[in-house]
């Protein structure tokens, strides 16, 4: 069956998933949809590039991603369709391929076309389409055509794959062995991930965040006693900071774009 | 495959959804559960008839809706099995159907036979049919039945599809102009959603609500800058009060229920 | 198709439970995930036991139950696959399975192969895997090769089972009419699950806990005036204390494990 994942910042209380669910499923029958998550921060852009990153290729060649965090829910943004690295994008082209575009090349771009008058146009479905709730009248009906095997032509037209917007992403800076970093992510653990690589690091590495100073850089969790500092490299493949059986993020009053330091340990 | 949706108000940390997905599944092997979202507030039962309306026909003919907000988890009031507008309702009768039937005729009504003496009976499992959890008990076999095509006689007795629980949905009232309605929802972002139609709304009316006068309804969040209220038609098609990139259930300190007032714009 | 259920302490916002269905989906493209839930307090074996308790031959026999709680995320722990009551469960020998052992047998057990180098050795997807996401890198290739038909053997080694591991439990003690128990689980209504099983329960019993004597045990919630304090004997077959469209575990300050107890009434 042809694969569509959904990843949104619509919570799961009020029906708007189901609203996106029925569109996709009236629209193409024989697709599955699949539950990323949809407790995404409201319009945290970010957070769903960072997710997005960590999902991307773990799917099959050739599955949608039908990603939808869209603060404004609407506005002047554009509505897009991106082949990258062999998976579908299909959403706001507002940043959240950020994460994703760092590793995949992207292989063709469609813009989808949003009724600008919408509210009073109809729909393919007989209903008005919205001008806040593209993820319901823009983005699933798209996703739904791709999946039906529709022609790229009919969903769009072809735009400039360079054009796709992105964010700035700090990148680490290294220096005589000394990386300066910064938190990316704080996971639901209050783990801290960091984008320095492991390839930057030393097992005797010093880390310091928060006021903190961690020796050394180790490979689990459970090589600290519990509730003690641990800094090890993640399933992202970079260092992350955490407490074991407790919450980093917390005991260290750090937020996201904090900075670490990591440096070779010398006396 | 035959759609089973699921909205509920069991949460994601008990095992409850996973009760009901089990019955379904091994009674039903080739239904697909859909979930719409099972973090309905405890209870809610207009929360859920919210979330009902929403998602009603946006699925296909033929769906299944399962629904289990039932204060009380068992009781009293009837347990059923309702076709309106083409699609199934299966749950309790309990009001949770009202926002469904504004819009949609109900076509077939039939109460399942609920075990009086449930906790001693068997089910059809061989377990005991408990008197508290009738989504895994009562509703999710009934959908699982219903899916797999047994015969509406075999499922419950005919009832007087006019004896459906409805609850008291006040209405807006109209007077030369001015409209006084009241916040009908508040989504995950805080937007108000009130049951004024965008046909109530000229574009230049003042909307008043906590305290706040709105100048204008506009089509889009993003005609306003960030942080500031907005009046506009949302993705209902009714006037929502909303915060850009905020929330305004917050700002305002305003509850479902709370009234707003929307009047042509005069000096 | 071929059933996967996935319970975990992922969460919902990191796209943690992606990866995992990413892997199921790309390794066993026939198989079904099915969601039992995410919202298991980080870490918490107990939880995740009472859900899988619930949940676990509800499911047809066959289904693979992909748990994840996995406090340290790899450690020392074993990986195993075990088969219990004719379903499977793939994740951490941990003691997850301890509620699940109390009414089944167990079958067989393969303990998986985990790179002890993880990081460094490249999995079977040309990936790395890591030390601390079992749950994608061991547990989910190994619920889709399961998934797939693929023969024990290859999986991994044989194990004794009366060597998985179990935390303990404690039992209620009965003397002369009186039982004392446990609370052993409190769910998202607030409801207080104990260990006393209905039949150690006469309807006129009294109900001590949290300073309260509550008179009877009822067959539903109703049975009583909304607000009040109600035993009864609840969907799992065993006591609950509840408060009638309320929160019993906030109204007498009782957490899990608190004591309970029931005795004959008497004058």
């Amino acid at each position: 069956m042809q694969l569509i994942t959904l990843l949104t910042d619509f919570g799961t209380a009020d029906g708007f998933v189901g609203e996106v669910k029925g569109e996709l499923l009236t629209r193409a029958p024989e697709a599955l949809p699949i539950d990323i998550g949809h407790d995404i921060p409201p319009g945290d852009i970010a957070a769903a590039s960072w997710a997005l990153e960590r999902i991307w290729d773990r799917f099959p060649e050739g599955t949608v991603h039908l990603v939808v965090v869209d603060p404004g829910g609407g506005g002047s943004r554009r509505g897009v369709i991106a082949r990258v690295g062999g998976r579908w994008y299909v959403g706001p082209d507002n940043g959240t391929l950020t994460r994703v575009l760092v590793h995949h090349t992207v292989e063709e771009v469609r813009v989808l076309e949003v009724e600008k008058d919408g509210g009073s146009k109809q729909g393919k479905n007989g209903r008005p389409v919205s001008r806040t709730f593209h993820g319901r009248d823009v983005f699933a009906p798209a996703a739904a055509r791709l999946a039906t095997g529709e022609s790229l032509a009919a969903l769009g037209t072809s735009a400039d794959p360079s054009q796709l917007v992105r964010y700035h992403l700090p990148r680490p800076v290294e220096h005589g062995g000394n990386v300066r970093g910064s938190v990316t992510h704080i996971d639901r653990f209050g783990n801290l991930v960091t984008d320095i690589p492991s390839r930057s690091l030393a097992p005797s590495a010093l880390v310091e965040i928060g006021g903190e100073v961690i020796s050394g850089v180790r490979s689990t969790y459970a090589s600290v006693e519990p509730g003690q500092l641990v800094a090890l490299v993640g399933s992202t493949g970079m260092l992350e900071i955490s407490v074991r059986d407790g919450n980093a993020a917390a005991r260290l009053a750090v937020e996201r774009g904090h900075t670490v330091h990591a440096r070779p340990e010398r006396d």
